[in-house]
């Protein structure tokens, strides 16, 4: 399994969002691409990636590429399928999802809840750019990477994600997207051990 | 120089576009996508990378790193100015381009013309499944990659692509979107002789 876990800093954790607007929707946008790059290859679904969602730390939407039905490469629906995670919050009580389309879960949990129930599984990984460069190590095996949208972490991020991580990678000298960053970390995966066919 | 040449296949070649259907007008997004993709850095632009959006084999558009100004990683806001590209269309007479925004040339040729004119400074490269692993060979110095938008390449590309094309590469053992191409494409070249810090 790959995971995903993408800090929304001001994301909305309500459902008023214009799909003709997604930047003005606290940069719902980016979010967008995150979940395409993590969930979508040319023509098919990458069932064994997972991308959270989290939401001025309040919220956490899950989509299982193993699950989702309907996902398309584009912005907008994709704004739409997650505006509707967030007109069924109300229904999430405490830490329990409500799962308001097949592979979409939502939880009105934040950033510490979300990696804590990563841990038994998952090695994170927090991306920083003195991390390990990729080219040098092996990935491990069941990464969950953890990156920002397009604000850099807060202290408060990382106080949690000191507590969480096990390792610091870095993709290579560029600040990337958090989408392309996606994108890139799945390629390092997808290509361990590849060579010319 | 990096180079990106994208063809839309089904992409307009007219004005009539919707922002709020980019995939209804012939799979705009896509484009849109290649575009912020091949040009866009977190917080910036990069200035050695052009991009040539080749529309139906009749139009092609160019956005240069270099000159583009108000480039926006969202989708809705590259399709405005895509759309604002093939408003000027009819002033593009022959070979001669006209440049609707800063950065942004429109001229009335296909692919063949378009590949004519990288050839003199780069190395043509086309993305293909059974070329040589990116992992195994070394960037050519002023690469240019040639990739297909949601549709695979047709009969007359191949043909064209055979006369232009020096290497075929692969970028791994998936079959990327072509936005997640681009983005793999440029961190093979930023990643060159890159190590941790």
């Amino acid at each position: 399994m790959r995971e995903f876990v993408v800090l929304g800093h001001e994301a909305p954790t309500a459902a008023d969002v214009s799909l003709e607007d997604l930047p003005g929707a606290g940069r719902l946008d980016v979010l967008c691409r995150c979940v395409t790059s993590a969930l979508l290859l040319s023509h098919g679904v990458r069932p064994d990636s997972r991308i959270h969602l989290v939401l001025d730390d309040a919220v956490t939407i899950t989509v299982d590429g193993a699950e989702v039905r309907r996902l398309n490469p584009d912005e907008r629906s994709t704004g739409a399928l997650l505006r509707g995670a967030l007109e069924e919050r109300e229904a999430a009580i405490g830490h329990q999802p409500v799962e308001p389309s097949p592979g979409v879960e939502l939880r009105q949990v934040g950033l510490e809840t979300t990696l804590d129930a990563l841990l038994a599984d998952a090695t994170l990984a927090m991306l920083h750019p003195e991390g390990d460069a990729v080219v040098d190590v092996d990935p491990p095996t069941n990464p969950a990477f953890v990156l920002s949208d397009h604000r850099p972490f807060t202290d408060a991020d990382r106080d949690v994600l000191g507590d969480h991580c096990d390792r610091r990678l870095s993709l290579g000298p560029e600040a990337l997207h958090a989408d392309q960053a996606i994108t890139v970390a799945h390629n390092w995966l997808d290509t361990d051990g590849y060579r010319s066919y």
